[in-house]
């Protein structure tokens, strides 16, 4: 049994995970994270034949904080805004009074010569912990779909 | 009136109904229609003239049924993965305690190299009934601005 | 503290305001906002860099239903259809009993032959009250990442 007060708080969340990719503010966007989550990248076919080889993960807060500050002083070239369709999501009680989040999500990436191209689609499978009147994430697993390898690797999805 | 208990509910089914599809797990999203349920998917431009003509119409859970089945078993070529976007749901009270719930999509079609196109946009119109503590569609009509004909007959929307 | 009721009236506010643009039905679209509602449209480079320069703006309801009137009259040409896809809101309580709304949207356009190619993506911040029971922007902020010139001026986004 999910509380009403508890799916507006995951509703928080999962709306400031990507408006805060979006607006390029990835210093709050780590304040998402629980201390000891995990945040991860997996190809929807390598999940599929359970290979649980991820394209990309952090398994703790630090980091993540550590791969953003990385991001800050070596990303210069490839600029570009990113903007996330997320749907609806689906949650489920999980264990240890954790919530289980399921949405899929579009981003769209944008020169700023205001060009835009689909960058990638899948799904966001999160484990979500209510702690102090917040949401946070215990883990975001991104499967994707689809997706440009070279520019991947430039910042979180 | 339509309480917080029943909106949820509604969100649930919502997000099954797409999910299911993305998960290719298309006999659990037969469990999404009430017994005497219709499925149909009708082009925008039939829908605004007032030609009722389906591209594509299922009147019961055991057509919309042997209709997976038939798929399983045919469908061999053409396999791809789908990705659906949902937008916000408008719900409004129906008649007889169903629930009248519009919501725009947008659905992305996958390869299983990891290409992806958009497939189809439009919306659904759905009425929706409460029944054991769980939603089920009495009704879900897809109107398609977009589509593309070859593949559209091979899944659901 | 946003009630939940409140809540709901804002989602039904933010899932009209796209679907009656894409049904066409300008003139109730029109009543979305309150009387001395600011519609504007803003480009993302214009926004960071504090030009406040708008590339469309309205500053009363008014000026909002006399631009609808013009486009029913002028807009000939350049007939098609538009489907908005919105993301979840993250919403914050404002000033005097208003709420802050903030959601990502990308719009598809269709031509009537049922070609569809992405048209804008981007995100709405709005200024919402309630009165009378029912949600309308006192403003309704639209920023731009990416959007195709020629045929923005013909319809609202």
């Amino acid at each position: 049994m999910i509380t009403v007060e508890s799916r507006f708080l995951v509703g928080d969340l999962l709306a400031d995970a990507v408006n805060l990719l979006d607006r390029d503010d990835l210093e709050s966007w780590v304040d998402c994270f629980a201390e000891r989550a995990v945040y991860q990248i997996l190809s929807r076919e390598n999940t599929e034949r359970n290979l649980p080889l991820p394209l990309f993960q952090c398994e703790s807060k630090d980091q993540i904080r550590d791969r953003v500050l990385s991001l800050r002083k070596a990303n210069v070239t490839n600029l570009h805004r990113d903007r996330h369709i997320v749907g609806p999501a689906k949650l489920t009680a999980g264990t240890s009074g954790t919530i289980r989040s399921e949405s899929s999500y579009a981003l769209y990436s944008s020169t700023f010569e205001g060009t835009t191209r689909l960058f990638s689609v899948g799904t966001y499978r999160d484990q979500i912990r209510i702690e102090g009147g917040k949401a946070v994430f215990d883990e975001r697993t991104v499967i994707v779909d689809m997706f440009s390898v070279p520019t991947m690797l430039s910042t979180p999805i």
